[in-house]
């Protein structure tokens, strides 16, 4: 699993039905690079998260029907940008 | 999931009998590099897209059968090159 | 999906029995970098392939039962070394 | 499979349900990068550990509904930060 | 799949039971990054082979219980560090 963090939410209104509602984030790593993770946990801009790929994204989701293969997994507790660079 | 960009339409007639006839299309990221995916939802050429990757791929074809890695799930509402590069 | 090219077949006699008989291609991409697919297409060196990963691979073949994470899913219509590098 | 270090613990209170209460771990890479895997062997920091990604990850914990994509497989009996760049 | 070649043994005495007692080896790819891949096909140091990774190492090594993410799938028959590098 990697370390992120949420930087904004994204609107795809025109989407995949595999897709469902669900709420999509935009989350960056370390090196400042993007990705889309849905994320069944409730993020806000600046959380740091764990977030989980390839087949246990979907798992993760709570519901297996989803098509993503990138999904929020947990709030850190402790972490901070300096951690991140340690 | 990943943000990509919608480049041209990609052509290949001698497939293997998995890919069926689906749409495929040339998309690219933020440095350029192109790879090919499975088009469900109808994108043209400079659409914003988030691109599925791993199994859940198939999944978003909407038929499981289809042998794809990346498919297209939606079309990113407001994005532009500048947001891409912040 | 990855766009590769063929560069030659590849020979590997002692073999775990689960990839079978399978003709076996070297790929490379853009940069050169080179993997190994199994081809049930019927490329020649050259072609400029779409070639598929994960548990797509094993499908594209034919046969759930062939242990490949590369499979080329066919031969690009219309393509060349300029294209790629555009 | 990779070769990883393992940094300290990692504390995510919320986090989603189907990763149930397990130890999560920060490991590191020969270059440093972060990750978290899930961590059934019990290990300690410092420890040279093999790590298991993909969807294996969730067989290894021993209990296939866990939603992680990577997990500790063992502790290397014999290794060093030489080796590592050997 | 991927070209690489056999470095090492490698000895985890405390390990997950889904990787039983196989053999593992330590292998390596053209820049010199270290793997660890199970081995159910009998490899030496030096030798040059294919290894397989995703869902496909698990099946790859005959018993889909094992939870490895790469296996060694067979020997290169002629291969050379020149050629990785042509």
């Amino acid at each position: 699993m990697n370390i992120q963090r949420v930087v904004r939410d994204l609107v795809a209104t025109s989407r995949a039905p595999t897709l469902h509602s669900k709420s999509l984030r935009v989350v960056e790593d370390e090196s400042g690079d993007l990705e889309v993770a849905v994320d069944p946990v409730g993020c806000r801009p600046g959380d740091f998260v764990i977030t989980i790929s390839t087949s246990a994204a979907r798992h993760a989701t709570g519901d297996y029907s989803i098509t993503t293969d990138l999904t929020i997994g947990g709030i850190i507790d402790h972490w901070s940008e300096d951690r991140w660079r340690d």
